[in-house]
Formats: structure tokens, sequence, C-alpha cells
């Protein structure tokens, strides 16, 4: 019974002070203490997204429910939107939107690129009465980061008036992100992914803009367990509509603490160069990187023809290390190893030698050693 | 803040199966419930010494004061003691003797060697009333697993009469021991270290010869707190004469099972690969091994000349992993990681890869990847 590695992009490994704070009693959702520890919770949230001082509001749910609360808090019922994906989470937002009743256009790159700024400004253009833009940030079905910063400025070129909706699930704490700075309208996240938590909390930040131009209720799609409209005076005070998930609120500080402890800029830093390592370890047994522009969060790799993706994941829990393997048509042609979570080099180096444990396991040759040695070498690199 | 891994010979990493039982809520130790955790728990430390059915009776404390307990239990007041050492621990048992006023003949080696099997038998024969030999299985100051059959086997043909006592603190879980079959008369270990539980806990085997054989009461140097003749009837049923540390008690039978979940030789195996795989990937590094029978608990390695074993020792602990450096003469001359608790082969390599990092982060120049490369070799060799 090996010891187990949880190093897929989502549930992540939790830290132990975590776990510690998630295992206290029970405490009452309408007390003093719980509503404080909901006020520290998102002004922490709103550190770790750039955004200081503003909203960050919290929903219960997952990264899914929050992204459906800001779509249905910032575009008005019926409206048109764009959705650009390269990847299976870009589709589901496009999904979702057609589901509401909203028109909607999209704008694709092949799974594995990263979309082009240029082309999703001239879908944009095409549709002028388009309200909202929909992406995700970085895209966990390819291991791509899409290149926000620049999508949203081409956006906005195209037109000023569109809302920019992001999915950030896997990219908060992982990778660079400054919605702020950037332009960006709404960002979305979820508690089980790059703030070490389990999964159970959604959180959205909208721009002040974005709240500015919120239609007016008559005017927006009906929700309720998800109205964000009504959740913001109440959590402004550290209250809520509905039953919060309790122990995750309480754990929130803590985790982030644990974020923010050696600065997001280093974190943002480490994440890119474990990624970098586990790409550059597995390219060395025999892998192929997939992603043209790689996030930090996943370490999308190609296995070779004649290996069986699932039947390599399995080898590898065999040992102990949960990766993911591919999805849709890559589903047995793709690992995704992460260390979005609680998660160092270290576990960056565990990967690659679990993959070289599970090609042997599967009968294949492989160099042994060399996929580590590769790994080690980015991880050592000067830079560090 | 990097993710903290703790890599010495104990005390070790605590499986989060264990800590979740260790942090239950309190309950009285004269309660049927309690009664019965300690029947569990001795039953399953005595399949792990492999003397299944006998008694292993708990103490209050350390593998010291177990020490303590097994030699006034078993050995006349005054009596002639052998105290055969290579290294820090086995030195210790002579310093305990002599301080309860026995007479100590010493038989050694020099640190890092193994004990010469015939030169203690030597000894023996010199010193024909000799009551007792001591003498450590894995010298955890040397990282030398001693040979302690052949060790046994010599005493025994050299003085029949003779109670072996064996400090079996980092073998228990990790080297071979057969206890009974190797005419062994005492084994003595403590929770922090094989069983991979916190410190706090000893536990004590007396072979059926050496119970029929202890000295009388008043033959014996008094004690109260670590007197098992007075526990052992009183463990029996569950009860104790003093309160045992009730958390680690309720928290034996899990971590027990954890260790014989693979069986007990499987984990004897995946221990020594381990600790061979550290041993080589120093190695490659420019470091020494020490030991000339190395022992699975402890991988002792010379760090090289120029270099400062806390320096680095340091280095990787600011990396968050911890090991062990030297002892004594070989304080600043030697690291000395380990596997011993829950970890396994990716610890063995983060192990070498926090030590090529060290070596770096001290400025001194490392072939990168190689350690990690020749410790993965050693891994996924065949025998695997």
């Amino acid at each position: 019974m090996p010891v187990q590695r949880l190093l897929a992009p989502g549930p992540v490994p939790v830290p132990p002070a975590v776990l510690e704070v998630l295992a206290r009693p029970a405490v009452h959702h309408r007390t003093a203490a719980f509503k404080s520890a909901v006020l520290r919770g998102r002004a922490r949230l709103a550190e770790v997204l750039t955004v200081a001082g503003d909203d960050v509001l919290l929903v219960s749910g997952s990264g899914t429910s929050a992204f459906e609360a800001a779509l249905l808090a910032a575009v008005p019922a019926g409206a048109t939107i764009v959705a650009a994906h390269a990847g299976k989470f870009g589709e589901r937002w496009g999904e979702m939107a057609r589901a509401f009743g909203f028109e909607v256009v999209d704008v694709t790159a092949p799974w594995g690129e990263a979309l082009d700024p240029e082309a999703v400004a001239a879908v944009i253009r095409a549709h002028r009465g388009a309200a909202a833009l929909t992406l995700v940030h970085s895209e966990t079905s390819t291991g791509v980061l899409h290149d926000l910063q620049a999508i949203a400025a081409a956006a906005r070129g195209a037109s000023p008036e569109l809302v920019v909706l992001v999915d950030a699930v896997t990219s908060v704490a992982a990778a660079e992100l400054r919605p702020r700075e950037w332009g960006v309208d709404a960002v979305v996240a979820g508690s089980q992914k790059g703030i070490m938590l389990p999964p159970g909390l959604g959180y959205v930040w909208l721009s002040e803009r974005a709240w500015a131009r919120c239609p007016a209720r008559g005017d927006r799609v009906p929700t309720f367990s998800l109205d964000l409209h009504a959740e913001r005076p109440l959590q402004r005070r550290g209250d809520s509509g509905a039953t919060l998930p309790v122990p995750l609120v309480l754990a929130l500080e803590t985790a982030l603490d644990l974020v923010l402890a050696d600065g997001l800029e280093a974190r943002w830093r480490s994440k890119a160069r474990c990624n970098e390592a586990i790409l550059a370890g597995g390219e060395a047994i025999g892998c192929r990187r997939f992603a043209a522009r790689p996030s930090p969060a996943v370490a999308a790799l190609l296995v070779p023809e004649d290996v069986s993706a699932g039947a390599l994941t399995n080898a590898m829990a065999a040992r102990g290390v949960r990766v993911a393997a591919g999805q849709d048509a890559y589903a047995d042609r793709m690992v995704r190893p992460s260390v979005l979570g609680d998660a160092d080099e270290f576990d960056a180096l565990t990967v690659v030698a679990a993959m070289e444990a599970g090609f042997l396991d599967l009968g294949r040759s492989v160099p042994v050693g060399e996929g580590v040695a590769a790994a080690q070498r980015v991880l050592l690199s000067p830079a560090a």
C-alpha cells in the first residue's frame, strides 16, 4: 500500500495546517466569529486575485456554480455571447450560455493551441451587439495557458462595451493573473485548485465596471441560490443568503496565508518551473508536450503511440501517484500531472519518476533515470 | 514556505490515517474499549516482531525506557554485561548498565564497521560469568546493520547461559528481524520509528527462555514505572500499572495494519532498496557511503571534505527536506537521510534531489541530475 500522492490538476493535496482547521468542531454560521472568518477569507481571496479591497463573493458550489453566477449577474437575458475556446472547459461555458438561452457565437482553435487574440477580436467585430466574451485562462483539458492579457485587450479594442468573463479555475495562484490591470470583468474559480482547499466553495470577482453595468433584475435570467446581486450586500457584512460550507470558509484564511506566504509572483514562478520540469522529464522518456503555451497548472503530455494513457495512469496510481489522463479525443493519449496544490519541486520529480516506473510496469523499454535527470536540470537551472 | 518533509531516522512521518486516529477525542484508559485496544495493539506488535502470540509489553516512554525495562527485568543486579558496540547507541547501553552498577565489558569495532561475531564471542568466552550481551541491531549513528543473527549465534555458542538484549529501535519494520529464530532474548524499540507513530511509547519483547530465567525480585535492580514483571499480568488483560499514552495506543492498530499491509518481507525489501538508492545517488554527486553493512533504516553518507554537513542539512531543510546530520566526531562530516517511516521510493529520490539542490545552494559544483538518475536506476532495477 504505497504512500498516496494526488498530483492531478484538482482536487489537489490540502496542506496539513488546513486539514487541521477543517477538522475543528462545527460552529454556527450566524455567529460573529463565522462572519469575521467570511470577511477575512474574502479579503485574502481579493489579495490572491490581485484586486485587494474589492468584493470577492463566495458561492456554495463548484467553479461551475461560480461561472453560472457571474454569467447570470453580468449579462442580460437573451444577449449574444462570444465563447472563445480551444478545449473542453472553454466549450462548457458556451454550452452553459446556450442552456440559459443566450445567443452563442464560437471562436475556436485546435486543442493544444493558444487562442489567437486577433481571431477573437475579429469575431467580436463581426457581432457588434455581443454583450460578453467567455474564455478560460488555463485550459485544463489541453494544458494551455491562453494569453488572457492580450485577448482581453483585443476584445476591448474590438468592442468597449463587452464584458469579459474568465474561468480562472486552474490559473488562480498558479499563473500570473491581474484582472484589474488587464481589463477583465469577471474572474471565477473554485476551492479545490490553487487555493488548496477541498471542493465545495466557488468564488467570483466582478470588476467595478461590470457591477456598474450589470443588467437590471428584470433583464437578467433568474437565479436564486447563485444571485450575486443579493449576495453582495450580505457578504459585505460577513453574512450570506444560504448556508456557506462552513469548514471551507473557516479554513480559507489559513490556506491563503500559505498561498501568499512567499509572495504571489514567487508562487507563479515556482509552479511554472515545476511544470516545465515535468514536461522536460516526460520528453526525455518519449512523451511529447501538447500545449503550445503551457499552463503552470497542468503538464499535458502525449504518451508514445503504442502506450495507453489510461494504462499508464493506472500503473502510476498503483505506485501511489495519482495524475489525470486526457479528456475526450485524448482520453487514452495524454497524461496530465500537476503541482497545482500543496506540491513542489520534489513532487514534480516524483511525477516523472512514477512515469518512468509506469512505463517499465507496462513492459516498455525506457531510459531509466533520464527523465528525472532532465526534470532535475530544469528545477535546478540557474534562474531557480 | 516549502512543503515539509521529515526524512530522518526518527521521529518519522506519521501516515494520515494514523494522524486521524490520534486526533480523536480522549477516552479513559480504564475502559473496556481502551483495554481492547491495548490487546489488539500488543498482538499486532508481536506480528511485526515475528513473535505472534508472545507478550509484547508497552512502556510509557522512549526506546531508552524500553531498554532500561528489559535490562532490569532480565539481568541480575551486579552481573557482568558484555556491551558490543560500534556507534553511539551501542555505547549508550554500556553506559546505562554502568549507571545501574553492572560490571560492563566492552567489545567494539570502529564506527562504520560491522561488529565481528567471533570477536564478540571471544570476549564472552573470556568472561565466562557474563549474564548478558547488549547490542544494537541497526546502529543509527553509523548506518550499520549489525549481523544480529550471526552475533546471537556466536554469543550463544560461547555461553549458552547468556541473555542477548537487542536494541531494535530502527530495525523493527525496516530490516529482517526474527528474534525467536535467531535466539535473541530481548528486543526493544520505540513508537517513533518503523511503526510510524509519534514518540512516547516504548515496547519490549522477552523470549520465553528469558522470562523463565529472569532473576527473582530481590536479585533485580529495583524499578517501579518500568517493572515488566508487574506489567506482564496487567497488560495480558489490557490493563497497565500507570497510565499509558492513550492516543498512541489507540493508533497502534491502524499504524501496524499499514506496516503489515503488504507483508513484512516486502516492507524490508522496499526499505533496503530505497536506502540503497539514496546511497547510490549520494555517491554519484560526491558523497561516500559510510556503513560497511548498510542498515535499511538510515543512509549514512560522508559529505565531501570541503562541505559542512550541518550547512548541507540546513540548506536541505530550507527546501523543506529534513534529514539528520552526523553524530559526535561525524557531526559535521555526515548526513543521515532515512525512509524509515511513512516514506517510499519517491521520498528516496526527493532526498537525493534535495542533496543536489543543497550542494548548489552552498555554491558547490555538482553534476545536476546524476544523483537522481543513479537513485532511480537502483529503484527501478529489475528485482523491483
